[in-house]
């Protein structure tokens, strides 16, 4: 039903493009409510507009903590208008309806990021304000509550076409809206209470996002899908497209894996090819190039439109070998101008400086069906003083570097991981299977088929122990003179005989590392 | 700094346990203001109490809508006790402390299940109860609040130990259980709204759970871990343990992913074995025992630890097959007594009945350091009349059916995934990989270790198109007689001639089943 709007109550933290709102309200003989600095904006705009303590009779105080918490106000917005006993109450009040409620919050994610005094963020949690937004969202068969200054539009547009009226759908949605802000301002707020706090797992846990933008499709063209950010900075990830279409579902999820590996390698320079989520190449070197070069080799055949992820600026040395392949994506940190000259070149690629993107180490989450697993990331880095060589055979310290490496980048890979590296590059990734023996035997392959010179003496890092002494067998016939586990299998004993016997090295880490 | 509690204001829709409370008020002199139910509870119980109407001086209006949204109430709750402006605009106003605020919401998932009446559900939307709860919990300096029934224990414990006082410690804590419960229940309010209006990805997001419990630790031992439900109703996610040691974090991803590829065989007598959260096997038979074997036989090696997950009625003969085996968990939707007999013999084995689990559809996130990915699920299932059959070989009806069976059961194995089938069974599954080559490389190995009769005239399913003809020439040679995919690639004409010139059938979907 179409509702004649009388009386509205305004109070922004937002004053932009609110003269647009007065204009409609004056058209259609709306009176305002308001206070503060709203109601201060509103006369300079040359309005008229009565002052909420004036409305109410209660001065506000508390510097302001208390203003609109009063009956005036709530039964103004709550009383249900068909019902005759609720009328019989307002009148003998002489409380008149409030139509339209115009309220937005100071948003506290600003203030968090501002301020380091938890005295000032707790000041600016608004009591008020969430309170009329939601007793104007509950009754929106009555009540029109707008929460967003992008909805201001749409809001004279209704008028307009209602002649001063709303229609029943559109403060539907509206209050749809209103409950997503109120619940997005308490689960931030919540959220700030246990990171004070030190609560990674609260008894009532609420994750909360703002869209940045709809998908094309999710991972597959069948599904919709739409990505969310937390962070009130949050312009687009700290992801800046520099050329390209749009980042699709799978664009988004291979170039956070890559992002994942990047900063496990930080003060390093290295490179990451990602396809299906899956890293198939993986080096740190001591220049760019290199880097980028040892990544691809591992599996030139997979890299092929896949997203190529590299923690320092792009230059045109670099560009021009990427031209030379089919890559959808590729992520740098900077791009220099020539770089980007011939990147460019390629229609298709999509192009993005993260340079201003930002790691937050927030939980993860694994969702099912409405229900979700919530775990602290393994952010755990294994190193040199975690190793613990079990062999005859020891390491020496340039090796015990590639040692960390190799199993470092184990972690990254879906269980069961097998990583075969050599001189800081991955020149096989076996993963994803349900037994290790065949990522053994997978992590092989690839490398007797892009690199097969450097399997021998090479490092072979496990994501967890071996059941089996099969796997291990395989690895050492390959030519692997290094192997780096957790160890902790009933069968180490047996693992360890035969590595002594095959004269390789071994080393435990006590740490596993698995990823599905 | 400990505050003395002189006021609290209680106002409990669950009123289990108030008379605990009471007592320690009596005893420390701790007056109390209520209203409505709670009021004639406390009087019942013989306890003295003011009614808020006559604390505030106005009479509850709107049958209860408006009570507490009262100056009063407010200001009593939110002054500063050490702003000297504010305790003199309390003196001016003669409005008391109030120092303890002990609020719980109706459950408003309670009312969503027991009501089909949309009135009924936003009729039961609080407006007081979060206004006082967040009000009480911005000023934790100096007030207490207490959400939950469970807290009245420790709320009494800090009395008595503070001597009717309680700390800043507890008071902040209280308070960040406080926020998270209000954002809890607005994201129920925000959820129900966008799914009456059918809104998928709203402006903003809000995803809740209710903490189940805790795990023993995440992925990995260093990693720590809980498992989140949203559902009201949800004891154990449906899931009753009747045997072993508590599910871990790995166990229920597994068991999720056994669940997820049940459901999308529902109405068939269907097994699934799940190993690092593939499956390793799956099938679908006539028969219950034919079922288990046939997927435990695709292999046996990599089910070893695995899980188990059936869809229907566990009985002897299948627990005497499990039992031979290692295996972590078996889950069934049911079993007879005789088979638990059997099954409890295996000590460590953990026993889920899920006949009381139910699938919700919801959507699926997927989390990336903060921000998150939502799509909807995967849930098209590829009927008989999505097949388009482009060889010059046609499928008939059987075949039909098998082809049916393997494509759709291809979309739970993460891509690039090749599914090979065998009579309503895997044979051989291959995924996880970054060229389909290898994902066909590997199915095949299965297929050839554990059933190498069964290849020959069997069904390769593929979850995208084939690239190129190299994956789909292995298949041929190893006896693969048809081929289902969803066709797309650019050298689709070239990979037909070559499957009419081998003598295989071949069918495009036009559907794909991308899964990371």
């Amino acid at each position: 039903m179409n509702l004649k709007i009388k009386n509205a109550l305004v109070s922004v933290s937002d004053k932009e493009n609110i003269i647009s709102l007065l204009k409609i309200f004056k058209k259609h003989n709306i009176k305002i409510i308001s206070s503060g600095g709203t109601y201060r904006a509103i006369k300079e705009l040359g309005y008229s507009c009565t002052e909420l303590s004036k409305y109410t009779g209660f001065e506000e105080m508390l510097d302001g903590r208390v203003k609109t918490l009063h009956p005036k106000i709530h039964a103004g917005i709550l009383h249900d208008r068909k019902n005759k006993y609720h009328k019989n109450q307002m009148s003998k009040h002489n409380f008149p309806p409030i139509d339209l409620i115009v309220v937005n919050f100071y948003p506290f994610q600003k203030v968090v990021l501002k301020s380091r005094s938890p005295k000032n963020i707790v000041e600016n949690i608004d009591i008020g304000g969430p309170t009329m937004v939601r007793a104007a969202a509950k009754n929106f068969k009555n009540v029109t509550i707008i929460t967003n200054k992008d909805d201001y539009r749409p809001l004279i547009k209704e008028i307009e076409k209602n002649k001063g009226k709303t229609s029943i759908k559109f403060r539907e949605f509206m209050s749809s809206k209103a409950f997503g802000l109120t619940a997005y301002y308490d689960a931030m707020i919540a959220n700030w209470f246990n990171s004070k706090l030190n609560i990674q797992f609260p008894e009532r846990k609420t994750i909360f996002g703002r869209r940045l933008s709809n998908l094309r499709y999710g991972e597959n063209p069948h599904q919709e899908s739409s990505i969310y950010v937390s962070d009130y900075n949050d312009k687009n990830l700290g992801f800046k497209k520099l050329h390209g279409k749009e980042l699709s579902y799978n664009n988004y999820n291979d170039l956070f894996a890559g992002l994942k590996i990047l900063q496990s390698l930080k003060g390093k320079i290295a490179t990451v090819v990602i396809k299906h989520a899956n890293p198939c190449g993986i080096s740190v070197k001591d220049k760019p190039l290199n880097s980028f070069k040892s990544a691809y080799a591992c599996d030139p055949l997979s890299a092929y439109g896949g997203v190529i992820a590299c923690n320092y600026k792009m230059n045109k040395k670099i560009a021009s070998e990427i031209t030379k392949n089919f890559l959808e994506v590729i992520v740098s940190n900077g791009f220099d101008k020539e770089s980007l000259k011939i990147l460019k070149r390629k229609k298709n690629l999509r192009i993005i400086d993260t340079s201003n993107f930002k790691y937050k180490n927030q939980i993860s989450i694994k969702s099912f069906d409405g229900s979700f697993l919530v775990q602290n990331k393994n952010s755990r880095i294994v190193k040199r003083k975690d190793f613990k060589c079990v062999t005859k055979l020891k390491p020496n310290k340039r090796e015990l570097a590639e040692i960390e490496f190799a199993f470092n980048v184990s972690k990254y890979v879906k269980s069961n991981a097998i990583v075969l590296c050599n001189n800081f590059s991955t020149i096989g990734i076996g993963g994803g299977q349900p037994s290790r023996v065949d990522s053994c035997k997978i992590a092989i392959q690839k490398a007797k088929k892009f690199q097969p010179k450097k399997i021998i003496n090479s490092i072979a890092a496990s994501d967890a122990f071996f059941p089996f002494a099969d796997g291990l067998k395989l690895l050492v016939k390959a030519g692997i003179k290094i192997v780096v586990q957790p160890g902790g299998s009933i069968r180490d004993k047996e693992i360890i005989r035969f590595a002594d016997k095959a004269k390789i090295k071994m080393l435990f880490t006590s740490i596993r590392h698995f990823y599905h």
